[in-house]
């Protein structure tokens, strides 16, 4: 199975769990059966590999996810780099192109692309697998899942089948209706629209042709910034007639606000979490490695990161937001393709973080204007190369970077090390790539 | 006037503001006119010098809070230190012994005793100045402030004066009733007792030796260990007949619990802090440097700091105790005589801490036996002395001093220091003080 998984959200929603560099789909928030938590991303690509071992997974996403990705699925996974933001139709044009012309998919093969955090188990994957198999040899060119609504939501668009049966031709498309009209509709037959379908890869590409001028996937990417915004049901769905959907009844969750993504919470906290007797319905997500205690509040979820404290009502919840938009803050956690760091203390002319470097692993080798640097490893082995020398390290071991030196370090086991920067003007753009020597 | 301030309290009921040597008393909550914030034993401090410039201030208080109380209210305040926790009579009697032997306040003056924490205005305190002038020229032995109540409380013990006089004989004294009889007291005239009296200090004098055999201040202090916990109340006040109580009509809050402490607050919060427009009634004090965001919560009281984060319904939050009980966790942030620090990062072998230090003042000369440590200054000019070597430090200096060195630091200007410890075993008790060289 060919599968593109779509990954996109700034992550405002889920703060201060998902932040900038953060979406949602990386918070390690559900529990494995090891007892050891996994994000969204992390959960839907293990159930795709349970279900389709040889599966080619590529995801659509932006340069900023990259590291993260990495991070939390290895290097293996295939990475369409979308270099901006243009809506859905251009990145799975996009991602069309690169699993083309990059991953060598022939044209007559099936795609199936869904957004990366449903949460779902494993009858939605082999669903997906089906619904490649039916694109392979339906008459139709694109092959829509369809979910069996459970209630006349209207957070979802609405799919008209033709008929009842397990695959059917789509008699109409409906946009997000109120409550009573989703009543009306599901007394119809309508089946909620979760984004996902499938299609031979020849069919995309032929349409990404039609409607942009490129030359192969490299082309694409370069002139990606120039492409104009525009979804892929504008730009394909709602102008093709040869449209069937496929019926699925199972369990399906969209994780888009805290009080979704708690119902999916096995237990009512996660972290260092203690709630009297008096609480009701709450949910903690903790991040921080003291306590949060919860006395007598009701229908509440509490969640706290490096990057701060929510407390919200859960149907409040949705409206975050425009809140979180307003706040001006450093960045304070970070996963990398190298590994994570999080802020630990700001002040006007230091800045301290706490780096962890994954075996193997290192920074890019850098310098910095303004600023000095000091390390201190607390933990691990490794080897620095400050100003062109190598040395080795371990715990308690400090390494001076004067500003202007070039430096790096590169980790042998799981590397901590406090960095503490220390001059008139820190900044995230004070920083300048070097060739390591 | 002579006044004593009985400051105690583990400060688990204002978690996680307070903790174990912070109490309640010394966090900064209350806004002055300067727009700055003062903690409750500082706005008392003020307040009684507002009145009485020449007032001999003495706080009764155990070790654990003395560098606090120096930090926040310098030398000049005298500290009676209780060696360990014995109730309220032995307390009142070292600090009689203190102000006689140590003090010189002669038998005859007046002492007034009062808590340290109550949310007052300056018309208590010239009432305290009232009630001393009476301790002077009374007939009796006891001459107890008797606050007008404003409601039938069940927190408080109440007086039954004899008539309706400013000042008048006690009838009976009253134990914590429940509302229903409080109603009935107040019907018959009675008066809070919110533990403030005064006396000539040779009245206390004689009961504390007629009680505990000693001679003098010195030799009190060191048999204070011995003694048996007992409240003044039961030692004293309950066998005593020559008792006046003055009434007292002005401004009294109690600020036990978050929930009267959040009633004296200015502004719905402290620190950053965002609350939607569906908030009803929250208060949040954050001591972090992230934002606390609030939406549609009511009656809640939002508390974050270093040592965690509680969220609790106003009500409940007077049950806290046996919760933070629970929590054993390292302290997270200290007050100390030359400064303050906040433990910024955890590991099992290492533990990143943020040092500030006062302007004149240092650290004590000491050495670790089983971890190393790295001092980055990162504001402020200093002077450190490592095994003996003395050495200028500033903004990005770097101070290594592996395990078993003797090191100092002295702040010039105000200090900022990160300190890494490195090592197997990271204690408090991992501690050797020496003697400066």
């Amino acid at each position: 199975m060919n599968i593109v998984l779509l990954s996109g959200g700034s992550g405002k929603r889920l703060w201060p769990l998902s932040n900038d560099t953060r979406s949602k789909q990386f918070i390690k928030i559900f529990k494995t059966e090891e007892d050891e938590y996994e994000s969204m991303v992390q959960r839907v690509y293990r159930q795709i590999l349970s279900v389709d071992k040889q599966a080619e997974v590529t995801i659509a996403t932006s340069k900023s996810q990259v590291s993260a990705i990495h991070n939390q699925l290895g290097e293996h996974v295939g990475i369409s780099v979308e270099p901006c933001r243009r809506d859905t139709f251009p990145a799975i044009a996009l991602a069309a192109a690169y699993l083309h012309d990059v991953r060598g998919v022939q044209e007559e093969e099936a795609v199936v692309v869904c957004p990366v955090d449903p949460y779902v188990e494993k009858d939605y994957f082999e669903a997906l697998q089906q619904l490649g198999e039916r694109a392979l040899v339906s008459g139709a060119n694109l092959v829509l899942m369809g979910i069996e609504p459970t209630y006349p939501s209207a957070k979802y668009g609405y799919i008209i089948p033709e008929d009842k049966n397990i695959v059917s031709r789509v008699s109409v498309f409906k946009e997000k209706p109120t409550e009573e009209v989703a009543k009306e509709y599901i007394a119809k037959g309508a089946l909620w629209n979760g984004g996902v379908f499938a299609f031979r890869l020849g069919y995309v590409m032929q349409r990404a042709h039609e409607l942009i001028a490129f030359n192969g996937y490299q082309d694409l990417f370069d002139k990606y910034d120039a492409l104009t915004k525009i979804s892929f049901d504008y730009a394909v769905v709602e102008h093709e007639k040869q449209i069937e959907v496929m019926r699925f009844a199972g369990m399906w969750k969209d994780m888009g606000t805290w009080n979704t993504l708690t119902e999916a919470m096995e237990s009512n906290s996660i972290g260092k979490a203690i709630l009297n007797g008096q609480c009701e319905n709450v949910h903690v997500v903790n991040e921080l490695n003291v306590p949060v205690l919860c006395m007598g509040v009701r229908d509440v979820v509490v969640a706290a990161s490096p990057e701060g404290i929510l407390v919200s009502d859960k149907n409040q919840s949705s409206y975050i937001k425009p809140f979180v938009d307003k706040i001006d803050q450093q960045i304070m956690f970070a996963e990398k393709s190298w590994g994570s760091f999080q802020v630990i203390d700001i002040e006007e002319e230091s800045m301290t973080i706490k780096v962890t470097l994954n075996p193997g692993h290192g920074m890019n080798y850098h310098s910095h204007e303004l600023r000095d640097e000091v390390w201190t490893v607390t933990e691990g082995k490794g080897k620095t190369i400050v100003d062109g020398e190598e040395r080795q390290v371990g715990p308690g071991d400090v390494i001076r970077m004067p500003a202007g030196v070039a430096h790096t370090i590169l980790a042998e086991t799981k590397l901590h090390v406090i960095e503490v920067q220390v001059g008139t003007e820190i900044s995230v753009h004070d920083k300048r790539k070097l060739k390591m020597p």
